[in-house]
């Protein structure tokens, strides 16, 4: 099976315009298609901008709305699959959610944030409740989360659990978190035995200082692809056969003691 | 309420003779306390020797045997608190265990691991079964795992839900397996909110070679001590004001949303 190349879109648009930010993730989709990459991953919130206030809920749109319709257009357009974040409104509620969408446009999944990060969001959006999302691209199980979820260990043990190779993860990371971008994100990776795609906002925005860094992370840990502090679109190979010579040599999953992690729930 | 000076003993002694490891003991206690240590940690099975294969049953003691109570002696006699690694015998079983001794002898904490790194540890001991021990010294509470343990982000998040401050960890990390010490630990310390003191055997030893960089990482998940390859002694501070400033800053336990993790159990 070949390497799925996964570019991970460091951005963070133009907040509050939606069709600037449809035109910015096309451009991206055109050059990372150009370097043979089959799956494009955005930032959290990408479509509308995160520090937008009250628009976030006028923007919200249901996970099959005009967006995800222009969205599936780019992936057909340019043949690769998109993830990219998006407020997602069902009724009253409003959720901090992220679709992934597939090069032929079909609607693969869709994810509410669980794990709401600090005050904002908390008063912004309804929570999620469902933590484990999957789906198959180019034979590889995809999952997807949301930003602050990755910091949970949990989280990502429960996609390991639920057989996820590749973890996309839009985020919105702020300074002074940095740690999470350099090593968490990375250290998942490695205690999870998968890859994980981090691709984060950057710049200033209102109150918030995101500090780019996205990475696509291998299960030795290291980074396969690492981006600056700017604007930037950065690529990297998730390859099947260092996954499974990376779990043999990496038992984790096969040594754990379940019946040992009862407090944790 | 004052910090709490904790220093590390890299070494590997000398494998296969416990008087002579005693010695190396005794005189590391002494210069941890001259630097105004109230606590020394030991690497894993220090006492006796790592790869020391079939003379790890032979050199196995009660957890209340002779060396216990010459550790508790070289305590007392420095006027800290000691941790160590050492095979304990119990019936015919033999376990991989750590030992926490008080500045004034008393036998604080026995922890027998519970997750076996590889064939040679599942050849030659019996797994524990009970995840968290923990003690209180000059008002922080002390927990004890080893090495493979800390790699398992469930052991160390049951901790810090069953509040551990700063976790021990006597360890014997191997070539090539650095990124633990390096990143892992550390990672550990930030997503629980707690120090964690990583303490390295150091060196060739029979078919492994043990890499040091011993570490006491603190909640903001950098290094408050950090050792080289090579035999060393390094101290530094767990500090409970930053402990709580960190904690009230990274509220990760509050976070938590215990009803979705059932899948890891």
């Amino acid at each position: 099976m070949p390497p799925l190349r996964t570019a991970l879109l460091q951005s963070s648009g133009q907040p509050g315009d939606v069709a600037a930010n449809l035109k910015v993730l096309d451009e991206a989709a055109a050059r990372a298609a150009a370097t043979g990459a089959r799956l494009l991953v955005a930032p959290e919130l990408f479509l509308t901008g995160y520090a937008i206030g009250d628009d976030l809920a006028r923007l919200a749109e249901p996970a099959d709305g005009e967006s995800a319709e222009a969205v599936a257009a780019i992936a057909v357009r340019h043949g690769l699959a998109v993830a990219y974040g998006y407020p997602e409104r069902d009724g009253t509620a409003v959720y901090n959610a992220a679709r992934l969408i597939g090069p032929d446009g079909t609607r693969l999944l869709n994810y509410r944030k669980t794990h709401l990060y600090g005050g904002f969001e908390a008063g912004a959006f309804t929570p999620g409740d469902r933590t484990v999302v999957q789906t198959e691209l180019d034979g590889l199980r995809i999952g997807l989360i949301i930003c602050y979820d990755v910091e949970f260990p949990e989280n990502v043990r429960a996609h390991a659990l639920a057989g996820t190779d590749l973890l996309l993860v839009p985020t919105a990371l702020m300074h002074p978190a940095e740690i999470v971008a350099e090593s968490v994100v990375p250290v998942r990776a490695f205690e999870n035995q998968m890859y994980v795609a981090y691709a984060n906002r950057t710049g200033p925005e209102g109150d918030f200082e995101f500090v780019g860094l996205s990475a696509l992370a291998g299960p030795d840990g290291t980074a396969r692809a690492r981006a600056g502090r700017g604007e930037e679109l950065v690529t990297g190979d998730v390859d099947p056969e260092f996954l499974t010579a990376s779990r043999e040599a990496n038992p984790y999953l096969g040594d754990r003691r379940p019946g040992l992690y009862t407090s944790l729930i």
